[in-house]
This record gives C-alpha cells, sequence and structure tokens, in this order.
C-alpha cells in the first residue's frame, strides 16, 4: 500500500517554483544527475546495461543521456503534482517495472540515499541563489514519496 | 590473495604530506568523515550497532567519535606505509574481522564507494590549499588497495 501523501502548499510551491527554473534545460541538468551519482558510486554503473562494452565517456553516452532525462523528468513531475493529486503520479505499468528492476538489480536503501543525495546535489546547483533549506526539505519529502511508491513494488 | 601493491614514491609523498597536515586533528576530521558518509547514505547508519537506540545527535555520540577515529587512523596509517612496506599494513586479525563484519552487514561496491567519496571529500577540506588531483589520485589508489585486502576476507 502506497503512504498517504503528506505535502504541504508551502512545499509544493518551492518545488513547482525550482522546477520552473529547471525544465528548459532539464536535460543537462538530468545528465549532471547521473554524472554526480556515477561520481560517488561508480560501481552503480554496473547495473545500466546500456553502460557495458561502451568506450565512450559517460557525458557523450546518448543513452545515458536519454535515460537520465526521463528518470529526472519521472522524479520531478511527479514532486510537482504530489499535492494536487494526492499520490505519485507514475503510471501503475512503470511503477511494477520499477519495482522489479530495481529489486533484480539488487538496489538497497543506500542506492535510494545516494541518488536522492545527487539530486538535491543538482537542484541546488540549478536553481542557485533560489535554493534553500526549504526548498531541500521540500524536494526530500517529494523524493521520499517516490521511493515508497518504488519500494511498493519491490516485491 | 592480495593484489600487488603499486604506489609511486609520487604518490607515497603526496599521501604522507597530507597525513602529516591532519593528523594532529584527526579526531575531528574523522567524525567529519563519517558525518559525511552518513549525509550521503543515512540508511548507513543502521549498520551500526552503537548507533541504535541512541537519542544523541551523530556528531555528540562518543561511540561514533571512537570508531570513526580508529577507522580514519587506520587508513591514513595504511596509505602512509603502503610503498615502505609493500602491502596493506593492518593486522591479520583485524582484516579478517573486517572482512567477516562487512560480509554479514551486506556490504556492496556502493558502500565503499560512498566511503571512498566521502573520505576523499574530507581531505579535501583538511588540506585545503595543499590538495591537487595528483593528491587525490594518490590517495584514491590507497584507498583502493585497503578495500582490496578486506574484500579478500569477505569470503
Amino acid at each position: 500500500m502506497e503512504q498517504p501523501v503528506s505535502f504541504t502548499e508551502e512545499e509544493e510551491a518551492l518545488v513547482i517554483k525550482s522546477w520552473n527554473s529547471m525544465k528548459s534545460n532539464s536535460g543537462e541538468w538530468a545528465l549532471k544527475f547521473f554524472l554526480k551519482v556515477f561520481e560517488i558510486a561508480p560501481s552503480a554503473q554496473k547495473m545500466f546495461s546500456f553502460l557495458q562494452d561502451s568506450n565512450v565517456p559517460l557525458e557523450q553516452n546518448a543513452k545515458l543521456k536519454g535515460h537520465a532525462k526521463s528518470v529526472f523528468v519521472m522524479a520531478c513531475e511527479a514532486a510537482v503534482q504530489l499535492r494536487k493529486t494526492g499520490k505519485v503520479v507514475v503510471k501503475d505499468s512503470t511503477l511494477k517495472k520499477l519495482g522489479s528492476v530495481h529489486l533484480k538489480n539488487g538496489v538497497v536503501d543506500e542506492h535510494f540515499d545516494v541518488v536522492k543525495y545527487a539530486l538535491l546535489e543538482t537542484i541546488k546547483e540549478a536553481t542557485g541563489e533560489m535554493w534553500s533549506p526549504e526548498m531541500k526539505a521540500a524536494w526530500s519529502v517529494a523524493y521520499e514519496h517516490l521511493v515508497a511508491a518504488i519500494k511498493t513494488h519491490m516485491i
């Protein structure tokens, strides 16, 4: 079962404001987000089939760019719509697939932690002077809702 | 079997120089190192028995401070002595214990990655203007030797 969504108007406003400032460059920030994940945890590259047998540097890998953008946009859009819809807006079939892929790859809590850290660092860089402890907390809450929804399907 | 140690004189000099600048404050840097690990991967706290059922904030936890210092000093001393001794200077009994504790706690490559990232960030902060890409590379090589030695006993 998904946990009830607790997300205040203030949190929603901070997430929307920051997403509006990032979305025109979402591909660029998405790639930075994934490069940050791999800077912290290079071993996690082995979980991505399209990074195997590739001689292209990470930052030039077209498949990584595409994958990063879809993950980043999904996470941000789910955060933006969290209060309005009262739930994590990711298609059920996608959530099921995310659950099984994460389970199959042996993802543990610390993997979600590292992705959260990298996501928050990326949004911090992207939002510049707009960034604040409250904005960090809002994104943190939204991310934890997304993780909880994925974990529901890691069975 | 441990892998043969490859560590140049230049790498050794960089590690010694930076350790000399940190060791009088090793307790302080050790705690920062562990706080960085938990900032990136808070879930990893569950692996440390002395953090369970504790209401003290992490930065005031005396057991964490003691543990952090022993880990930090062990890792740095092993790096400093790596070239001279041609091996990772950690007592065999300690390495065996480290191997079994890491195995029991379900430590995977990404855990070692996060600890490496936090260690390098800490040394970067501690060494200030002395820090360089070459110094980072030297510590990185030394750390990987330590991890390889621990992994030898994760069986």
